[in-house]
């Protein structure tokens, strides 16, 4: 529970403090102490900073070397794993002086609540009277939390952060550079099979292991079964469902992986953190608040599966209505003149989606990977091509340095932080239930889903699922949250070491596995697309832009482009895929194009094609012509005259299809930028399209309004 | 001194408490207590973050319409001043219950220092019984500070940070990017100079405003003039001297005044802050530490003066060296082939710098600022395209950030920060000392400077200076470091309206006074060059690589481009500038520049040229041409491949001269980037240059001796 950091694990640091205590006064040792303080905190970093540093490093040279077998998550692991243990039994320690106090004369304060301040009055024998004439200080205490086992041997904290951070900092920018770069294209055409896998898929598996692990732990000694409530076991099973898309995606990334596939593993791994952190809250919820026994009641179920929908569904809703906000602001707004204004406040509205959805009480990360969404969707199109570039750069390096944080941290970790609690039992049964848990989600869903469905999931890809479910950053920082019984440690304990292992092993058995299962790789949606629509100039290709208006109702969320503009990303390293040697594919991909949109996918692609685009974004149709005519006023004030009037450069910038905005990677776009060397450095350089459709007509039609 | 944030500043959130309060027992009271502070914490933030996203539409607006008698940061504190003012009279309040505690039983505890945590027994009076057998709670409390008036009125803390914040936060991206932006050219053809105001300029006026201000504080009645020390006064004028670059150089900016004075003032007030910190921080350590009395002692100043030459220099060193290691790390690997790893390594490295020197009880941000001027001439010459301009971008963007929130916080802070103490007197005093103290600065130095210089500081050049001494986000981060006696929060008031006076009054006085003084403006230092140097195609213009090696010395640090290969920034807009209107400016630049390298700058600028860039980039001449024929193997060691079979489009990359690497701009890039509009989006967008000289000659020999 203490996180003042009080490690003195370098030598000369403790030396320093000692030299200073000898025959000073103090406030001048308190200042030494504060000062020495602030240089661990700075050290601490320092170490962090450094192994990241090393990391990258090291990256280069795998990827410089083409090693394959071990990708930078897992090399980041392994770092952590090395540090840690240096710092453990490199560094002396002094341990935390704590005192016990009780309250001065017989407590007459009444609260139920403890104190925020304790004013503690200190004998201070002092040396040197001339600056204090009193022999008593007070100093100031500020509550930390309650102390649940007085007698613990308290081991110090050394390079340890507190878990918060992750949510607040780490988390963040992780899910939202997961939501802004998210395939939209290929999430939507299978976007029943992962809300499936997201959210049945992630429950079932929780109350799965769950009660896997409460019958196992009851059939172990009786001073582990007894220290453990069935909600407990609902909480790591909860916890350790998520799955984790860094370093799969990077693989599949490398490797241009089928893209239905990679949108599955994406989309899932992406929802289910979402879906995780909410569920373990609602779980945690109902045993702090609704229960009083711990056993099953129903209202108190109830309450808490509410909890659950509601939080997850209002924080939802805060980051679309917030990055939709954002769209609307730079519509109507020509902050795009001047780029870094632009950026900055594409950032602030991003962050404060955040800390809106924390201050109302509801997920900050579910709603900021939402605005991720609805900002790429909408808000991305009417950025300048500067902020693009920007925004996705900065996120794209924030995601990086982030996610190789938290795994160096986890590596580090298992050495320093001083909860954990290693049960053989324990982790063993962890192991094997969890990936029970992950067998329950793929497999019988895809059966249900193949019903249905009409490019089956292949056993093969199901296989490949199963297999992807790496756990990771979301899994250990809920991990880590709430250490503060023994169960809780086991679990912390558990939960490392599944994600040390799942992404150093599991991850650098993928490429292997990929092979053995025949998976198709060097895909690309780029070649699939050029075979799709026989776009083969740059220049001039022209396609109508939505027909004769909303009619048709074609164009799902850019399922497919038919029926609607599309520009096509040159990706120019790409069109040098062979395309004979993915003519099955491209074929195949063909015929799944016109069937395979799920009826969801449909609607909505129609109801965005309609009538949102054309209100938050500069794209056409505009809301003239899909708007009954009774609202043509309304319409007329939320369509720019840019809508009206674009044509020629300005056109090209404004229109860009959003399905393709981010085309570059998920996940980790370095592997992809690097291997083709500098000839693809600004990943968003599309092959020019113009309209030359009936934008006079519309400008026309427009001006008749006036 | 309190730090834990308590403010309940919204009603909901207090009735939330109350809600919960009732019925409920501790543990379930504490829980909703931490909630709750949680989303007061996430409020605060957000209020800052509307603020700033407010600020930027607005910047948006004036600049859209061409508003220039208020700039971005007057408007972050008119901002501020509002929002503080709401946040001040319109919250509800309820404040931090404290408790006094004594130790249990007798103090046997004899350590000189209070501990580290109290654990505090607290009965607590429950109603549920089931779950918490005992009757008494432990609760930890970590140590926060001494108590210095027990019997203060506490006002609560609203949306207040805690200090140390901007010091590790807030300032360190600032003072990078002010850093990795100087124009180098101008820089160091002012060195002279621009030292001279610096060091001696701002010791001076912290000497001056310190004995002024004690002066006039033992005229003013009793109650104030005993609270002052003359090291109070001192430690004011050292925290009230530094001058902020950001206001009046985006004027400057916009307006394109002439080069030479938008160096003298970028470099003084970038170096200026560096000096401050170390001399405030000096003059505490005098107080603290050296002296016993308070008054004047010999050593007590020897140590203090030794101090802070030592940390100066040491925190420019390790700047210096960490940015030298940086330019080695890009130039021998070629991890610029993945430009994100390049990037995430540029920002480890940078923000390592920053810790390394904390860590090391050194000065954060003397160090990163030395840094960032040593990664823009060197390693910047090394990195990919795509990471010049990312790193550019994202320092740019974090820049705008940090100081738009600093700013907006000196607004918010007038008017929620507790520790405010207003004193008309001190304050009137205060202004007429600051301004007299940037007098002293100024016009005797110009005086010194000019009996040598040769283009004199002309008198209405020394006005501007004068009146270019906004203060900003150093002085009032200084003046909020520490506000424990009432004498140190009547200095954290006058700084602030100091702060906020100079940078909404002079900040939007400064375009007309420029017009007054008849300042040059919309000079160009790309124009300049352009006529100096006939510079007119843009492909095909060839010059020799340095003649004939190390020979002839002329190049200085960028100086002039003479005898060194010049890359022209292509700046597109740029070449419309009027020559001819700037025909009379651009002559005396001819002129200038055979004559005003100041010998210092000669001196480093050749060793720069012949030693340091070869070794630190890819530039040439290389090692092999420049040191003495018996270090050969050592140069050849030191000499890539790269460097000597460098040509055609490598080239062009790798040996960009870094005098004009970041030509945009500094304090604030919008404006320039947004007047043009699209047109220059990338600012490094330079007329390419070839070289056909002597490479295969180097090469050549390079073969010899091998």
């Amino acid at each position: 529970m203490q996180r003042w950091r009080s490690s003195l694990w370098l030598s000369l640091t403790v030396s320093a403090l000692i030299a200073v205590c000898s025959g000073a006064d103090t406030d001048i040792t308190l200042d030494a102490k504060a000062t020495l303080n602030h240089r661990i905190q700075s050290l601490d970093l320092l170490v962090f900073v450094f192994l990241l540093a090393l990391t990258v490093l090291t990256i280069w040279l795998f990827k410089h070397h083409r090693v394959s077998w071990l990708h930078e998550t897992g090399l980041a692991v392994i770092y952590g794993l090395i540090v840690g243990a240096i710092i453990r039994y490199a560094g002396t320690n002094t341990t935390l002086v704590h005192m016990q106090v009780e309250t001065q004369g017989t407590p007459t304060y009444s609260d139920k609540l403890p104190p925020d301040t304790l004013w503690f009055k200190y004998p201070v024998n002092q040396t040197n009277t001339t600056k204090q004439p009193e022999d008593v200080k007070t100093y100031a205490y500020v509550f930390r939390g309650q102390v649940y086992d007085i007698d613990e041997n308290e081991i110090d904290l050394k390079a340890t952060f507190d878990p918060e951070v992750f949510f607040n900092i780490i988390l963040p920018p992780i899910i939202f550079y997961a939501g802004y770069s998210l395939k939209k294209k290929y999430f939507f055409r299978n976007l029943g099979a992962i809300l499936t896998f997201a959210i049945v898929g992630t429950t079932l598996s929780a109350f799965l292991i769950g009660g896997l692990m409460y019958g196992c732990v009851k059939l172990m000694p009786k001073y582990l079964s007894s220290s453990y409530t069935f909600l407990d076991t609902l909480y790591f099973g909860a916890l350790i469902s998520p799955t984790d898309p860094l370093t799969i995606l990077a693989i599949f990334n490398d490797l241009h992986v089928d893209v239905n596939l990679y949108a599955l593993v994406l989309g899932e791994s992406v929802l289910n953190d979402a879906v995780a952190i909410v569920l373990s809250g609602a779980i945690q919820n109902y045993g702090e608040h609704y229960s009083n026994s711990g056993e099953f009641e129903s209202t108190a179920f109830l309450r808490s599966l509410s909890d659950f929908v509601s939080i997850f569904f209002l924080s939802l809703l805060i980051g679309a209505v917030m990055g939709c906000f954002t769209a609307l602001l730079t519509k109507f707004t020509r902050v795009r003149d001047f780029p870094l204004l632009e950026s900055a406040l594409f950032v602030l509205m991003s962050y404060s989606t955040f800390l809106l959805a924390e201050a109302t009480e509801l997920t900050g990360v579910v709603a900021v990977l939402f605005c991720g969404i609805c900002q790429a969707h909408y808000t991305y199109n009417n950025l300048s091509e500067d902020s693009r570039q920007r925004t996705k750069q900065i996120f794209e390096l924030l995601n990086f340095l982030a996610e190789n944080f938290i795994f160096s941290y986890i590596g580090v970790s298992m050495f320093t932080f001083p909860k954990h609690h290693f049960d053989a039992g324990f982790i063993i049964t962890a192991f094997i239930c969890a990936a029970l848990g992950r067998a329950v989600n793929v497999y019988p869903l895809s059966w249900l889903l193949n019903i249905k469905r009409k490019p089956k999931i292949s056993s093969n890809f199901q296989h490949m699922l199963f297999f992807a479910g790496l756990r990771g950053a979301m899994s250990f920082a809920l991990a880590i949250r709430n250490t503060v019984s023994d169960a809780r440690q086991t679990m912390l304990t558990a939960t490392s070491l599944i994600v040390i292992f799942t992404v150093i092993i599991q991850g650098g058995a993928a490429n292997f596995l990929l092979n053995w299962l025949k998976i198709p790789v060097g895909v690309d949606d780029e070649t699939e697309q050029l075979n799709n629509y026989h776009v083969h100039s740059s220049d001039g290709y022209l396609q109508d832009v939505e027909g004769g208006g909303g009619g048709g109702g074609g164009g799902a969320v850019g399922v497919s482009g038919r029926g609607k503009t599309r520009l096509v990303t040159g990706a120019d390293s790409n069109l040098d895929t062979p395309l004979d040697g993915n003519a099955a594919t491209a074929t195949s991909g063909r015929r799944r194009n016109s069937h395979e949109k799920a009826i969801l996918a449909r609607i909505w692609g129609n109801f965005d094609t309609k009538y949102m685009k054309p209100l938050l974004t500069h794209s056409r149709p505009t809301l003239l012509e899909t708007l009954p005519v009774c609202c043509n006023p309304i319409a007329r004030l939320l369509t720019t005259t840019q809508q009206l009037t674009q044509d020629g450069s300005e056109f090209r910038r404004v229109d860009s299809d959003s399905d393709i905005c981010i085309d570059n990677d998920t996940g980790n776009g370095i592997s992809q930028d690097g291997l083709v060397g500098g000839g693809r450095r600004n990943s968003i350089n599309r092959v020019s399209i113009r309209y030359m459709g009936d934008t006079q007509n519309l400008l026309a039609s427009y001006r008749n309004l006036e």
